[in-house]
């Protein structure tokens, strides 16, 4: 049911128009081997609309000289009668109650924010009863690197507006750990840290409330999901604790805070409600994606995987839930990678090599050509050939296993050993190059040792999860995140990213933290569900378990050196080869150095 | 129970050393028959001390690996297990949460506002433990005239400091009805008039504060009492409503107000609690008034007077309770008299005429002599004799009907016919000189007609109670407010200002406002008693009453045309004189010119 809901908030988040600052993130959703967000199931949401915030038109009795109550006493029994609910009045409110009241001839409508048992419900606002009057929420994705703001019609669960931009704190480091790194080296840093986001969410707010022409106090409730550190970072709690073991949280709970204490530019009264974390090092983002994935009714053994500059993942279904997080490194992202770079045009995103052939080529951001088309470089004129962005350097690794480049243990074979005319020597390993033209673009072995790492760390964090509900299999992946929807979910498995799974049963949902903020932005009881639903999720440390190195060593192989891929298998033939000395395979020192 | 709770605070709030500003009012507490406060029957309260926030001692567990819930959690689940309370956590007591616990080695004192059964109890801060440490709560009096403030200590009961000052607004307006007048006549006065009382109470904190060394983030809880319309104005609501029938309130129960919502200048995180309004034109200062006096507890029929620029008085016991308000007129505050002044040195406050000689002595405030001593002249040099205020216009009344100088209609007599040899010609009726030395004070004739006019309206309103009540006379008479303790019973009831009754059951409870303000502060449990008590008093609109004009007029005599007062007649005796014309009376038309 839930799902259904989703789907249909989901594609309507799809759907919009993005803003300029994010616009590279999402050229390639149009890609044909992308991971494309699930058809929505059902267009029109069949979860009834169960907001936090309800508008009630009430007729209010005029006073009289027998019956001497206030106003507020009038206006309360006016709901009462009309809904059953006993509200309090806002203070604000109450200090134009009486001029209001009479402005509107005893006809009102009531903004009531519901309360949520332990606070009672509280009329926020009074209007002049308008026909045409809609309630607007707002959906916060306080990422570590974007944010992003949905702004949704309470009254039609539609996203009517959405935008989004890089977080302002990247200024402060790029990572949540080096922001943290920042705060503990100079006292007082996470408050302007703090202001640096709030800034940024005040700016994106007025820019969805801006397009649609509506006033921010007509912004009624506020959902907010983010990662530890950022929930820290956001609300104003010093993050000092949460970069040092046992890692605790301030609080680890669903929380409302009043609007106006987290400087949030929406109607004065309101509350903004933040998911509740999962543990310690999965935040209310991957509550969200949870609610979004409805991963604790399903009996399908899912992973969830959110991939960002940190992977959080959970694994689980209706019986039993699990949750870690790992540091992906930058490898995934373009980064330490010897061209690579950011999503951003010029950026090599997709890469083919011919099976056959060994001829490369190559898609980048900003042009719809692939380089081996006639007016490729026409078309990317005023824009280049500048790098390798995460999706790219994901696809070149993948495609040089499934050409036979590079051996399992992530050897790159000489011109000779593999027949490929990009091959050159390049000190005492092969390089490959992709692009010679006004620039040479190529791989390296040590770039390709750098995404090993990295896939290697997260596919051990994954198997421990497997373990310890004792599955060797799992039912249906979900990619979670910008970064997994621009990501080719069969280069991935080759790579030996995520686990064998058959490929119909891995989708991405994108930014699902997002469209899980705007279900319980929607849904009042979809909260209470994610908030009973997270006390059961298990915490599992992984990069400290007794098994990681072992796993880990068997991931550095492309795609593993134990672990069996037949559901890859059926799809795809890697070809069996081996260059240079098999005694090297991977320089263990190295690899210990970097765990 | 209550009653001697009440007794032990007033005798703490009068033994206070009054501020500079007020010592004015409180010059004549010491004279002979001014109704002197009730002996405290109890010293120690013997009610539980049961104030709206608490402090709570407790040992917070650290985090560790396998617990990974938040400091917050781990906080509520120490306060939970020491009393039971699963309170919140204020925000901004969670930004900072995790130094204070840990600077604190997890042993901490809670300040928790337990709330009030709608709200949830939450904790508004954290202390180091420290067992010096006090908790206080403010007590505000907030008159038309004067604001009063009292902190308390919360821990002991104890009233700890007082101070009092002018209410700024007076500047607005004497008194409220031309405050309001003064908020109709300009949009947004009321704002004004709302800043400056809201920085007259800043003031008065930092002044009982600053005298005990405390901070005002000590200061954890505060109890609001004012009338109506200084409710409204305290608030920042617009009294448009309470300027003209039906004198709708915005609200009329209690409120809880944030204390940064109405800028008091106590803990940022505490709340005000504004007791209920009774009726109309009965507020909460009336309510604070019931409370100290328990009338609503009590078998005996008993009336409650407060006195002041308006008089607002309710009458009933456990069984019934009505109320209602009148303006005084500002003749019995000393206003509108020849030589009327407000109390202040050189301000006649007490006049006796000797029943034989008819010689006149008085006292004025600043002196301990009475005018015919010897040293009289000299006590006064720097004073003089100014005028006269309030107090003395009433006494000199009463001791000229109980001299003979005035007949009961209210004509003073020739000096022939009364052997008076301050009675002297004034035009066509006669005056009596009080002092003739450095100035000439005198009383006309005209003077007494205002007083008989500001009395029998009074009068008059307090038997229409009694007749809503089937009563023909009362049990006990209580004078509230400032003024209430300045005048003479005798005297008052020789004019017939109140009705009569046995001289020692009527009393003067001084600011009973004051001090059922600190009990409402010092027990939440009288709070609860009292919101259900003024549900069940009945406001009577006594001025439109069918009767009222005929008991203004029996009123308008001295003591009273009608009404017998056999307990007075027990102990004076007054004069059956008559001067003039007896078809004179007083003059009708000007009488019902003043309805």
């Amino acid at each position: 049911m839930r799902r259904c809901q989703l789907s249909a908030i989901q594609s309507r988040i799809y759907s919009m128009n993005e803003t300029p600052e994010l616009a590279s993130f999402l050229m390639d959703a149009a890609a044909g081997e992308c991971a494309a967000p699930e058809a929505p199931l059902d267009a029109a949401p069949r979860h009834g609309i169960n907001p936090a915030v309800t508008l009630l038109d009430v007729t209010v009795a005029p006073p009289n000289a027998i019956h001497t109550d206030g106003d507020a006493e009038r206006l309360i029994r006016a709901i009462s009668e009309a809904n059953g609910l006993i509200p309090e009045i806002g203070f604000a409110v109450m200090t134009t109650l009486q001029a209001r009241l009479r402005a509107a001839q005893w006809r009102v409508t009531c903004v009531i924010a519901l309360g949520d048992g332990r606070q009672a419900p509280r009329v926020i606002d009074l209007w002049p009863v308008d026909p045409a009057r809609r309630a607007y929420g707002l959906a916060l994705d306080i990422g570590s690197t974007t944010l992003a703001a949905y702004l949704c019609d309470l009254m039609s669960s539609e996203v009517i507006a959405n935008a989004k931009m890089v977080n302002p704190q990247v200024s402060y480091g790029a990572d949540v750990m080096s922001r943290v790194s920042h705060s503990m080296m100079y006292p007082g840093a996470h408050l302007q840290m703090t202001a640096a986001v709030r800034d940024g969410v005040r700016r994106l707010t007025a820019e969805v409330t801006a397009r649609c022409g509506i006033e921010a106090a007509e912004v009624l409730d506020a959902v907010v999901v983010c990662n530890p550190i950022m929930h820290h970072l956001y609300l104003g709690f010093d993050p000092y604790e949460l970069g040092q073991a046992p890692f605790t949280f301030a609080t680890s709970k669903a929380l409302h805070v009043a609007a106006r204490d987290i400087d949030l530019p929406i109607h004065p009264l309101a509350q903004a409600y933040l998911l509740p974390a999962v543990g310690n090092h999965v935040g209310a983002d991957a509550a969200a994606v949870m609610l979004c994935e409805d991963l604790h009714c399903s009996e399908a053994m899912t992973l969830v995987i959110d991939i960002g500059t940190n992977a959080e993942f959970f694994l689980g279904n209706s019986k039993d839930i699990v949750a870690s997080s790992s540091p992906t490194g930058p490898a995934l992202e373009g980064a330490e990678i010897t061209h690579g770079q950011r999503a951003a045009p010029g950026a090599i995103e997709r890469v083919r090599i011919h099976p056959l052939t060994k001829e490369i080529r190559f898609k980048v951001i900003g042009s719809e050509l692939w380089s081996d088309e006639p007016d490729f470089e026409a078309s990317i004129r005023g824009i280049g050939v500048t790098g390798i962005c995460g999706s790219g350097v994901i696809e070149m690794v993948a495609e040089m296993r499934m050409a036979g480049l590079i051996d399992p243990t992530g050897r790159i074979g000489t011109r000779d050993e593999t027949g490929c005319a990009a091959c050159f020597a390049d000190g005492r390993t092969t390089s490959v190059t992709l692009y010679h033209c006004k620039r040479h673009i190529y791989v390296t072995n040590n770039d390709v040792r750098e995404v090993q790492m990295a896939k290697a760390a997260l596919y051990a964090s994954l198997r421990l999860l497997m373990d310890d509900l004792g599955v060797s299999s799992v039912d249906r992946i979900v990619l979670a995140g910008a970064f997994g929807s621009h990501i080719s979910v069969k280069h991935a498995m080759v790579l030996g990213l995520i686990p064998d799974c058959a490929l119909e049963h891995v989708s991405a949902v994108g930014n699902a933290a997002g469209a899980g903020a705007c279900v319980a932005l929607m849904d009042v009881e979809a909260r209470r569900q994610i908030e009973r639903a997270v006390q059961h999720v298990r915490n599992v440390e992984t990069a400290t378990h007794a098994d990681f190195q072992a796993y880990f060593l068997s991931a550095s192989d492309i795609p593993n050196a134990e672990d069996r891929f037949p559901s890859l298998a059926a799809r795809v033939v890697l070809p069996e080869v081996a260059f240079g000395k098999r005694s090297g395979r991977k320089n263990p020192d190295r690899m210990r150095g970097r765990q």
